[in-house]
C-alpha cells in the first residue's frame, strides 16, 4: 500500500453496515490503506502490518465518510440575480421583473455573454463552498446558453473543473432547460435542434456524461422530453430529469422507464410515480434548497418512497434561480428539517445513493476495497452531526483518489509531521 | 490617520443612506481613514491627502459594511445532542428521551463537569462558524450551569473570548433559562438564588453585561421574571428577555416597559406588545433559525413591527437543542425567506440594529466618524446578494479596533503588499 490512513473512526456506508439499530455502525480504531488511488484495505486496524512503511497519516480519530456527492447542481453561469431577490421581497411583482427581463434569460443572457475563462473562475469559486463541506464529485449540468455553442462552451468549463486534482466532475446537458427567447412558441423547433445538434455534438465531443430535461408546463411536454431522451441513449449517454417539481405531468415515470439513474424536485410524485422509479431501480434525488427557497408547501412522497425501497439522493441543486445556496450539508439539515429524512437517510443521500444518481455506484459513495480513495475527514463525534449542526469548520481534510487536501492547512488536526515516522 | 483603506464600497448603514428607493446607497469610490482603532473618515476618496501616507490598503473595490453583529447566541456549553436529534427523526418521543436525561438538562449536566477551559476551547471552535460570515461583535449567554459556580464559570469563558483581539463579546446572565433539576417545583426558591446571590456576584465580579430570562409556560412567570429584572437594574445591569417564542404571555412588554434594550423570539407577540415595543424602544430581536429547527408556523408579527417602526434585529440564538447553526448569514436568508424581510432589513438586523439590541449604538453597527473601526470586507456586487446567497467564502477580511485579519490568507483580494506603497 502506498499510504495508510489510521487513528480513523469509519462510517463505510456499506449495505451491512446500515440499518442496525441506531443507525449505522462506526468502525472505531479503523485503519484505510490506499494504492493507485484506490482503497485496498479497510477496517479494523492492524498495525502489525505497518512497520516500516513509507507513508502513514495518524488521523487522530477523525471520522471518516465517503466524500460527499452533490449530484444535481447549475454550477456555472453569469450574472447576478440578487437584485431581482430584493426586488421580489420590496413588493415588485414577478410579471414585472420578468417584463424587465429578469427571471432565467437575465442568466441566460449572461451566460452567452460570458467567455469559457470567465465562466471557469465564477464557478471555481462557488465550489469553494462545496469543498469545504467535504464534496469531492459534483455533478454540473448546462442550461443556461440555449444555443448549440453556448451549451458546449458551458461544457467546456464543467469538464475543465473536472481536470483539477482534487474534484471529480460529471457532466450534463440540459439544453431543455427553458425556451430560449429565439423560438418562443416553436419548443419543437428548439427540441429539434437540441436533438438534431445539441445530443450530437456534446456526445461527439465527450462533453456530456448526462442529458436532462425539465419536464414541466412552464418547461416542455413529457412527449418533448421523451424526444430528448430517446436521443440521447441512441448517442450513448444516459438520462436524467427534472420531473414534477411544480405538478404532476408522468415525467418521473417515463425518465424511469426509459432508464433514467434519477429523477429530481419530485414534490408532486404520486404513488404510481414512485411505483415506477422503483421498479427501474430509479434514484430519487430531493432538493430541499429549492423547495425552501421557493417557499413549497408539497413535500415530496417520503413515506412512499421509503416503503418501497426507493434510494433517495440529495443535492443542492446550487443555481441563481430557486437556490444559491453552495452547502450540502446546509441541504442535508433542510432534509432532516423539512423533509424529516433522518440523517442517516441523508448521508446515504450524499454518498453511496448520489453515486447511484450519477451511475457511479461501482466506483464511489462507499468506503470499499477497490472503490476510488475519495473520503472527507472531519472533526465530529457522530455521523448525525453532519446533518445536524451547521456553520462551525468541521471538516478536516479531503482525500481524492488517495491524495489529501486540507481544509484549512493552519488548523487541521491531523499531524503532517508524523507522517514517514513510523 | 494611522491607516487608510481605499477603493472600497462603501455600505455606511446610516440612517440618511437607508431607504433610497430601491434599498441602501452604496458610496462608490470611498475610502475609510482610521486611528487608535477608531473611524476618522469614511466617504468618497480624496487620494489628495495620501501621499507619504504609512499605511494605505488598496481595497480592490470591495464592499464594506460594518462588522456584524450576533446579539443572541449560546455560544458556550459542553455535550452533544446531535443523538437527540437522530433519535427524534427516528421516531423516538420527547417524553422517552427527556426521561433518559435528554433535552437541555443533558446540557445542562456535560456544561457542569466540564472546566472553563475545555468550555473556552468548545466554544472558539463554533465561533469560527460566526467568524466566517464578519462577525465582529457577539453576545453569549449562560445559562447552563444553572448553580451559582457553574453560571460564573460560562461567564468568565465568554469574558475570555472578549479578551481575543478579533472578537468582541457582550456577556449576559441566564441563569432563568430553566428550572434546575434541584429545584423541580421550587421555582421561587431558584428565583431567590439568581436574585440574592447570582446577580450581585455577577455584577461584583464584571462578568455580566446583561441579565435575560426565559418567560414561557415551561420557563419563568412574568412575576418572577419581573424580579429578576428588578434586581439586575438595581446592580446596574441592562436586562433583556426570551419572550413570546411559544405563548404569548406578556413578558415582552413587561420587559419593554423596564427597560429592556431587546425583546428575543416574539412569534407570539400581539398588537399591543408590538406597542410596547414601540413605546418603550426597545429592539425585537428575530430568530429565524430556533423558528426553522422546531418548524414553527406562528411567524412574529413583521408587519406590526414596521408599521410602528420597531427596530428589528436578527441573531443566530445558537444552541444545541434548538438552533445548531453558527452563520448569521443563514440566518439573513431565512428571515427573508421565512419571514419575508427586506434583504436591507436583514442588514440592519446584523449591524445598526444589533448594536442597539446590545445598548452598543453609539460606538458600533455604522460606519461613522468617531465609531469603532469595525468592518467586514466582501467580494460582493451588492449588499443584497449578504441574504441571498449561502455557502460561498464572500468574506475577504474582518477589520477590529482598525486592525485586518483576514478570512484567507492564502486567497484574499485585498493586495497586502500594496500597504506602504503610497
Ligand atoms: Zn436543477
Ligand atoms: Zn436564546
Amino acid at each position: 500500500m502506498e499510504r495508510v490512513l489510521t487513528n480513523l473512526r469509519l462510517v463505510t456506508m456499506q449495505p451491512d453496515a446500515m440499518h442496525t439499530g441506531n443507525g449505522y455502525r462506526v468502525i472505531e480504531n479503523g485503519m484505510i490503506g490506499i494504492t493507485n488511488g484506490k482503497i485496498m484495505f479497510a477496517g479494523k486496524a492492524c498495525h502489525d502490518d505497518l512497520h516500516g512503511h513509507p507513508d502513514v497519516i495518524d488521523c487522530h480519530n477523525a471520522l471518516v465518510t465517503p466524500g460527499l456527492i452533490d449530484c444535481h447542481t447549475h454550477l456555472v453561469f453569469a450574472g447576478n440575480r440578487a437584485n431581482e431577490f430584493e426586488q421580489r421581497l420590496n413588493g415588485v411583482p414577478y410579471e414585472q421583473i420578468a417584463k424587465a427581463g429578469g427571471g432565467i434569460l437575465a442568466t441566460v443572457r449572461a451566460t452567452r455573454e460570458a467567455s469559457e475563462d470567465e465562466l471557469y473562475e465564477l464557478a471555481l469559486h462557488r465550489l469553494q463552498g462545496l469543498i469545504s463541506d467535504g464534496v469531492t464529485t459534483v455533478e454540473i449540468k448546462s442550461g443556461y446558453g440555449l444555443t448549440v455553442d453556448d451549451e458546449l462552451k458551458m461544457l467546456r468549463v464543467a469538464r475543465r473543473i473536472g481536470e483539477l486534482k482534487d474534484i471529480k466532475v460529471s457532466t450534463t446537458l440540459l439544453a431543455a432547460h427553458a425556451v430560449p427567447p429565439e423560438y418562443t412558441n416553436r419548443a419543437d423547433d428548439y427540441i429539434d435542434i437540441i436533438c438534431r445538434e445539441m445530443i450530437p455534438a456534446a456526445a461527439h465531443e465527450g462533453l456530456a456524461d448526462y442529458v436532462d430535461v425539465f419536464c414541466e408546463g412552464i418547461g416542455f411536454s413529457p412527449q418533448q422530453c421523451q424526444r430528448v431522451f430517446a436521443t440521447a441513449k441512441e448517442f450513448g449517454l444516459g438520462i436524467k430529469g427534472h420531473t414534477e417539481q411544480l405538478s404532476n405531468l408522468g415525467g418521473s415515470a417515463l425518465a424511469a422507464r426509459m432508464g433514467a439513474t434519477s429523477v429530481d424536485h419530485i414534490e408532486y410524485l404520486d404513488r404510481d410515480g414512485v411505483a415506477a422509479l422503483a421498479a427501474c431501480n430509479t434514484v430519487a434525488t430531493l432538493l430541499p434548497g429549492a423547495f425552501y427557497f421557493l417557499r413549497e408547501t408539497q413535500r415530496p412522497p417520503i413515506e412512499h418512497l421509503r416503503r418501497l425501497d426507493v434510494p433517495m439522493a440529495i443535492a443542492t441543486d446550487f443555481n441563481p434561480g430557486t437556490s444559491p445556496i453552495a452547502s450540502l450539508r446546509t441541504m442535508m439539515n433542510m432534509a432532516c428539517t423539512l423533509f424529516k429524512l433522518t440523517p442517516e437517510e441523508c448521508l446515504r443521500g450524499v454518498t453511496c445513493n448520489a453515486a447511484m444518481a450519477l451511475g457511479l455506484s461501482e466506483n464511489r459513495g462507499r468506503i470499499q476495497v477497490g472503490m476510488d480513495a475519495d473520503l472527507a475527514l472531519w472533526q465530529l463525534e457522530s455521523p448525525a452531526e453532519l446533518s445536524y449542526r451547521l456553520g462551525i469548520p468541521d471538516l478536516i481534510a479531503r482525500v481524492v483518489d488517495g491524495e489529501l487536501f486540507y481544509a484549512n492547512e493552519a488548523k487541521n488536526s491531523v499531524d503532517e509531521e508524523k507522517r514517514n515516522a513510523n
